[in-house]
């Protein structure tokens, strides 16, 4: 007896985010959330790392966190405090790692940790859409940290917090990704890590530092974490969804056990995946380094390509913000083209994008961008996708004009 | 740098539960957590399931959801609706199954779906401690639902229910564990089944269901589930933790799409972890009547052997509910022993049980009980930890007097 409608929904809490509506069919030309190439998952190796690691401590399974810390299976904050030392500079014991299902639960986490009802946090411009839902959720407001082609503008940002001060306020936390930021692409430089973190002490407003892509860097490393200038200001979270997949779900907090202490009291689920997380460290404590290698090339690779094809395409209408990394490109459009109306019209020939004003603080802000994610669409897909998108965009709103130069669609 | 202290703490939320402190060592004799036999996970069945099915899906990983649906991997949710449908009288939809990690998010699920701080809910007399604990940190107030041998007695749960109408309140739930009640291991009867409904209609309050161990039942199946007999009033929650493993963190709800819709928009986690989710799928698919048949037969034995021992060392001391499955025993004493006490005095020669206030909706109905978990312990650490439990007992509270048939103790 297959039921659908229920007798108890005015049970139902007062505040409560929209509805899900059942899922639609994928779109063929998919650049529209941060997948991966299925390419650049090592399969062989997953099966060797999962035999192995299961014929070592898959009894341990009968036992909540395999008999280990809450803070989540030792060897994969091994992995972690590792490679954040290796590459982001920070050097913390695997007791202030806190292994998490995805990055979005550290978010869940750090938000219950500091945040109320009513507060305030300040988030950059523009931003991950999942953090402004949460947010909304909570009923906590957001304002907006201005943000340019090196990341957060500090004397912006300086502006922001002081106007509150004067109103008698103080945000919660500034909420940064600050290597390789979502949407835009950018790396913020080590001034202005340093600026951002007088700020914070001139405040008291503490540094949520997002260094989800951090590993997916075209050259070289960045200036370090923020968390690695300074701890006692900073809650860092990083993940392994944009490193190794995103199915996985594997994130991580790193944090003073004071907070780590607080977090694990309500991270009331029992601890995180264990095979998921077994299966991650037994692969990267020998192939991290190799693996990022491989995958970085593969995405830099697509995001040529990509660039190419909205310049063949969009011309001088699209203005990409070329990212030093990671997974997305941020695509500014002229007054004429509404992104909202575009995402709509391009998901009717199956091509899916997103529209800027999910991915702005202040929705108005992103009205004539996109953001267009090369992970998991192919080399073709991008051509003809973007092709398609052009087209889309010239019926509706007349603009990229279409010229001789279109014929060599799809043959680059 | 490794860093304990941080500089923000006076930005913390208002409202947090009290912080955890770090790990102690493990206790030698754990009677004390849901923990399940390491001798029952199939390790040789589970490498060559994580081969065949990293095999066929593994490129997946790359996508979240691995590409599927946002309720989860659809394997799972079709063993899911498949034990349901053959053990537990459920006809459901794969598309009413929400693949959860761990029962615990499921909880958080249903919490969130129907709960605003200051609510009231209605909780059995006995209950699972972490229940207890997310409706206090929520702000929630939960009343008792008087149990007896039988489960939930229904002239009193009737009782509560007209107090409150009395009082201008209704309950926003009834939470019950029908099929082996934690901890006091009954099952509610098919007639008693039909009255809760009865109940919850006439009071206008949804039923929250948890089945967690309703697959380890020692002698045939359980009347149906609630969620069988109407499932627009019931939210039936359940979980692989005790049927396969607790570390991998899988649990369910089943509910109509106008309940499950609305939870899939606060599940922002990106999914649950995919490899916990493509093994148990790949296993249980062949698995699961024979996995569970030889577990049940295990737990089975090690709960005779831990009843004998209690017998044998406490006597007439102890009154043992003997469960009809899962993983625990109830055991009420006498008002001369302290749980809380016995349990600390326990700890320090290498016990944990768990006392008594901690399972009960109200703590002082508890004062003279304990739970204890037979799933990790070996028969050798029954005999030796009751033996032990009741040196303990007998030095603290001067019960059980200690006779003539102790020296046996271990030999057993």
């Amino acid at each position: 007896m297959t039921q659908d409608r229920i007798s108890y929904a005015s049970s139902f809490a007062t505040r409560l985010p929209p509805a899900k509506a059942r899922e639609e069919a994928t779109k063929k030309y998919n650049f529209g959330t941060g997948h991966n190439d299925p390419e650049a998952i090592p399969v062989d190796d997953f099966i060797a790392a999962a035999t192995n690691v299961l014929r070592r401590d898959g009894k341990k399974l009968a036992v909540y966190s395999l008999g280990g810390s809450a803070l989540g299976y030792q060897p994969l904050r091994e992995v972690v405090a590792d490679k954040l030392k290796r590459h982001r500079g920070v050097d913390t014991s695997i007791d202030n790692v806190l292994i998490t299902s995805g990055s979005l639960q550290g978010m869940d986490l750090v938000n219950s940790l500091l945040l109320d009802h009513g507060d305030v946090v300040i988030i950059e411009q523009f931003s991950y859409v999942s953090a402004f839902s949460k947010l909304k959720w909570l009923g906590v407001d957001a304002l907006a940290a201005p943000l340019d082609e090196g990341g957060i503008d500090m004397d912006g940002l300086a502006a922001q917090l002081e106007q509150l001060k004067s109103q008698g306020r103080k945000a919660k936390y500034i909420y940064t990704i600050p290597t390789i930021q979502n949407p835009t692409g950018s790396i913020l430089s080590l001034e202005r890590r340093h600026r951002l973190i007088e700020l914070s002490r001139q405040y008291d407003v503490p540094i949520f530092e997002d260094e989800c892509y951090a590993d997916l860097i075209w050259a070289g490393n960045a200036p370090p974490a923020l968390y690695a200038l300074a701890p006692d200001r900073v809650i860092h979270i990083g993940s392994f969804s944009k490193t190794l997949a995103p199915a996985l779900r594997l994130g991580y907090v790193v944090a003073p056990w004071e907070a780590l202490g607080q977090m694990i009291a309500f991270k009331s689920d029992g601890g995180t995946g264990a095979l998921d997380q077994m299966l991650a460290a037994e692969f990267l404590r020998e192939h991290f380094d190799s693996h990022v290698e491989k995958l970085t090339k593969l995405l830099k690779g697509k995001l040529d390509l990509l660039v190419e094809a909205i310049d063949r395409e969009f011309g001088t209408v699209a203005n990409v913000q070329v990212p030093l990394g990671g997974l997305y490109a941020w695509v500014r459009f002229p007054d004429s083209i509404d992104a909202r109306r575009l995402a709509q019209e391009a998901a009717k020939v199956g091509v899916a994008i997103n529209p800027g004003p999910d991915w702005a603080t202040v929705p108005e802000e992103g009205t004539h961008s996109i953001r267009l994610c090369f992970g998991l669409v192919t080399e073709q897909q991008i051509n003809e996708g973007i092709a398609l998108l052009a087209q889309v965009s010239h019926d509706t709103f007349g603009v990229p004009v279409r010229s001789g130069n279109r014929a060599n669609t799809g043959n680059a």
